[in-house]
């Protein structure tokens, strides 16, 4: 059976509130998976995600970036909320990173083998994650913002990195794909990009049906960005 | 057992030869896939893979666009035959058809359930097939050709694509890829690109080591393209 705990912990900048989902019924440690949110901050959404992840056999931890009880209702508050915390790239990481240590800490998970999935916002920052060279076998975008995020120095990306991306995406046009497959060789990383035709912003939140803001579901594009996830964890955790 | 059996036909131009792959354990029709060869003529890489996807179940057809006997031992005489047949579409595309419905009347292929792949320029060529808005449910580039054919006029595209591509690929710049996610989505096709870092032309091919001239064998997306093509057959003939 599959269980979800909501988990609160002090971590760098504050106190965060997210959710940790495994299947109660397998014994010992597992692969355990971060879930990094959309620009509304931790939510049902992410959640679920986590609860998908559990129901394949991993511990799924739907972290919190923004804060315990810090989050959207609309859009204005949304991008503000992503901004603030976008705009101190360091401090994510940071978060991002104390996210993963406690993943790795829990008693249901293999700590040798995680990996990080995301969602718009949360895409970014799994590839943030990737690209600050944390100790994670892979990281999954979906539908992420691929810019890059402009720092230096930056240790050599460990992570095996997969991006499924939806071309008509108004927020990422081809020219930031093309310049993350660019990023993406230069820095040596293994990676994989999956775009997906008359695929938007957001295509795997079925909720989403903004055609004019960019953001609509599409199913094929959610069922196979989902696959493409199950066969990468299958070739990381092998 | 996979048997495999060299077969001779007359069509469109003339007379070819291919091989048709297997598995004499089953019983009853089973989805058919086209093969189709890279520029230097079907040759025995095109009849493994035949061979391996009778493997899948399938039959494999490793069709011949060059005709009998006519095959390349060199890039230059290869060059030549790619660049006559490629030279005039319609018969290129004639071609094509007449091996599909050779493939369709087999007596252990259900005829309804058919796809086709295609190696470089076989890439292309079943990206051709699936351009002239031929009746089959998928096509399969890996690294292929992906330019558009320039012709005017053709029916909607029926196939599912699916498009493997190597992002090093010197036959295949990243401006031809935006080109060619444009020409599928103004089509209407249902479409996805998968492209794979630090990969050039053939990458599927054991045998292709020549960094040079940009073609080197590559076994992560080996193996990524061949799952790729596999959750594709699963997803078009559920």
């Amino acid at each position: 059976m599959i269980k979800t705990e909501t988990i609160t912990y002090d971590g760098p900048g504050g106190t965060y509130e997210g959710t940790i989902s495994y299947d109660d019924s397998l014994d010992g440690p597992r692969p355990g998976i971060l879930v990094s949110h959309a620009w509304m901050g931790q939510g049902s959404f992410e959640t679920e995600q986590a609860e998908k992840l559990a129901g394949l056999g991993y511990v799924g931890f739907a972290l919190d970036l923004y804060g315990k009880g810090v989050r959207a209702n609309d859009k204005d508050k949304a991008a503000e909320l992503m901004n603030t915390v976008a705009s101190d790239h360091e401090a994510l990481v940071s978060r991002l990173h104390y996210a993963l240590e406690l993943l790795k800490e829990h008693p249901l998970v293999d700590g040798d083998r995680t990996a990080a999935i995301g969602y718009c916002f949360g895409g970014k920052c799994v590839l943030d994650l990737a690209r600050s060279g944390a100790a994670t076998l892979g990281v999954v975008s979906f539908h992420g913002i691929l810019n890059a995020p402009g720092v230096t120095g930056e240790p050599a990306i460990n992570a095996k990195v997969l991006a499924l991306h939806g071309w008509d995406d108004p927020m990422v046009p081809p020219e930031q794909v093309v310049a993350f497959n660019k990023e993406m060789t230069e820095r040596g990383a293994d990676w994989q990009l999956h775009a997906y035709g008359h695929t938007m912003h957001a295509f795997t939140n079925p909720e989403a049906n903004d055609p004019d803001f960019g953001t609509v579901y599409q199913a094929d594009a959610d069922r196979r960005s989902w696959q493409a996830m199950e066969n990468f964890f299958a070739e990381i955790f092998a």
